[in-house]
């Protein structure tokens, strides 16, 4: 269950979106120094690989086509995105979201099942770039040809709720910035783990770009406006695919916010439709009864003579890869513009990719 | 058509509720002396009756019942409202909405029309509460008489566009406050009318506080993250009652915000519904075909595998009578609590009527 969940990050709850800027820390410079350099390099200069792997990196024409090493300077070259739990269908769907905004995909991978010691688990094609698929115990070896590859990659994580960890305290050891989409795991500490590293990081279980912004409305108008649908009623309904058990994370946020505005309600009075004669009367599309997250709020007056309704229904999860996509982006141009090493430690989630404006 | 916009303000534009605060004027404390009171006496200390009419307040229970002149101090008694152009639906609906919250109704009211020199033009019953409506010639008349009866009163205008600035007028230089329910006229004449003077007013072409707190969170999601919805698309439709002639206002406005969160769109792609076949369609109930506002706005994603939904239905004119009402009770509050006559010329909206929480 928290493997699919990983794999279908439909309707997690986003509460860390809206986390207090208080949990995101900017570590000073430590006493370790750095070279000043304006390109991106400076995240990668202390980096000391643990593996002298001989890899062929000849084998792959886009990597023999790039510029290796310190050299390859921000030139306006697209960006190197590795995308880890390829295997998985949100990591393959946002592989190919990347390639589709421009960006380069590293040619490896790791997933969080063990495999052979020896070799790829697997080669998997997106898009006609080949991309062996490494195991769990593999994954320092992965992150090594990562980074022969390009010292400025970003890595995308989609793995599972029990790598989150681990994977983590690679990157921040590795000095990769990373964009973290799995689910679960300890989250205080994936951000501890951040804070105390030299990279940065966007972190957030919803990465539903426009699910977040709608969220993030919602929210803000309880902040500012407490009670203003005082004496309302709400009804809420959620669909979601039958393999999901529990009730959706997002209609539970919302709700959160729906309450500071002055409406009573309990979270057992949600309707959650799990099966196909719910599907229908909720109008989801047949080719989509396995992966969807559809939501409605209905808000009305104590007379019904006023009613509002807000609805954000997702088929599928390409909303999802290019929420992710847009938030490697978002990391890049961060990166690319600091001057001081002020992202060293830092957290960001999808309420900072959204202000940044349109990402493309 | 204008006064039929009066009594019926549904979907007005609501721009100036987006107003930025630099239109708001906040007089210094001028030359003139005010006696500190901590009660609201404070607004009407320097009133001069320019009438020594002498009325038969006696006529009316409620009236005898009332603590009379400065004496009628802060006790937490219901606070009287005078109501202008009750004679219209959307006046005779705000007084109800007045009594339904507990506050008492004055029984004296003026309208736009002209009327005999002598008498009230007629006496409205709303809820028990017998109130004389006198003729726009004799409106200083009909102010003098609500004086009368309380000291403290602040009226509601409902009256037509035409009377917009007079009334204004009147009730700036009788040193009334004012809720400005009437929409059209010169609403920036209006606007320095009152920063002019010694009392504070709400002016707010949309009184549907709830309506008004949905444009805010769309506004806000726009101003805050920009293009998020970039390349997505946009449909509007909206239904009103067959005689509302022009687009609706509200959508607009609405759709000046989708516009800021990356959405192309222009204005005559809005779909008006005006006839019985698209009130249907809208699910609009029968009794409200003449007096509803229906807003649905889609926005979806190029492959129209996500889409996100807004509407808000208005049936009936309760939900901008209560806004009214929240929005006198919202002006009694400041007054009450104003220590050194800081809203002197001070113009409020709905928005600020919406920040300060829930009115009741």
């Amino acid at each position: 269950m928290q493997a699919l969940r990983s794999a279908s990050p439909v309707c997690s709850c986003s509460s860390q979106d809206f986390a207090p800027s208080s949990v995101r820390k900017n570590v000073a410079c430590s006493e370790r120094s750095f070279v000043a350099l304006k390109s991106t390099s400076r995240v990668w200069s202390s980096f000391v690989p643990r593996y002298s792997h001989n890899v062929t990196v000849s084998r792959h024409p886009q990597i023999r086509a790039s510029a290796m090493g310190e050299t390859e300077s921000s030139t306006g070259e697209p960006g190197w995105v590795m995308v880890n739990g390829l295997s998985g269908k949100m990591g393959l769907e946002t592989a190919k979201a990347a390639l589709e905004a421009g960006l380069q995909l590293v040619p490896y991978s790791f997933t969080g099942r063990m495999g052979p010691d020896q070799g790829p688990l697997s080669k998997i094609d997106v898009e006609g770039v080949e991309v062996e698929v490494y195991g769990f115990g593999q994954r320092e070896l992965a992150m090594d040809l990562c980074k022969q590859v390009s010292r400025r990659a970003v890595v995308i994580d989609y793995t599972v709720p029990a790598a989150v960890i681990g994977n983590a305290s690679l990157y921040c050891s590795a000095g990769v910035p990373f964009v973290m989409g799995t689910t679960g795991g300890d989250r205080e500490k994936l951000m501890r783990i951040v804070n105390d590293s030299k990279i940065c990081a966007v972190i957030a279980p919803q990465m539903g770009k426009q699910v977040v912004a709608f969220q993030a409305a919602m929210e803000i108008m309880a902040e500012q406006f407490p009670g203003a649908f005082s004496g309302y009623k709400l009804k809420v309904t959620e669909s979601h695919q039958s393999t999901k058990l529990d009730t959706s994370g997002t209609a539970k946020a919302v709700i959160s916010s729906f309450k500071k505005l002055g409406l009573n309600f309990d979270l057992d009075q949600i309707t959650s439709v799990r099966e196909e004669e719910g599907y229908k009367a909720m109008q989801v599309p047949e080719d989509y009864y396995n992966a969807h997250a559809f939501h409605t709020y209905r808000v009305s007056s104590p007379d019904d003579t006023v009613a509002f309704e807000f609805k954000h229904n997702v088929c599928g999860r390409k909303i999802y890869a290019q929420g992710t996509v847009d938030a490697v982006l978002f990391l890049m141009n961060k990166i690319q513009k600091q001057t001081d090493g002020e992202l060293e430690g830092k957290v960001f989630n999808m309420i900072d990719v959204l202000r940044e404006g349109n990402m493309r």
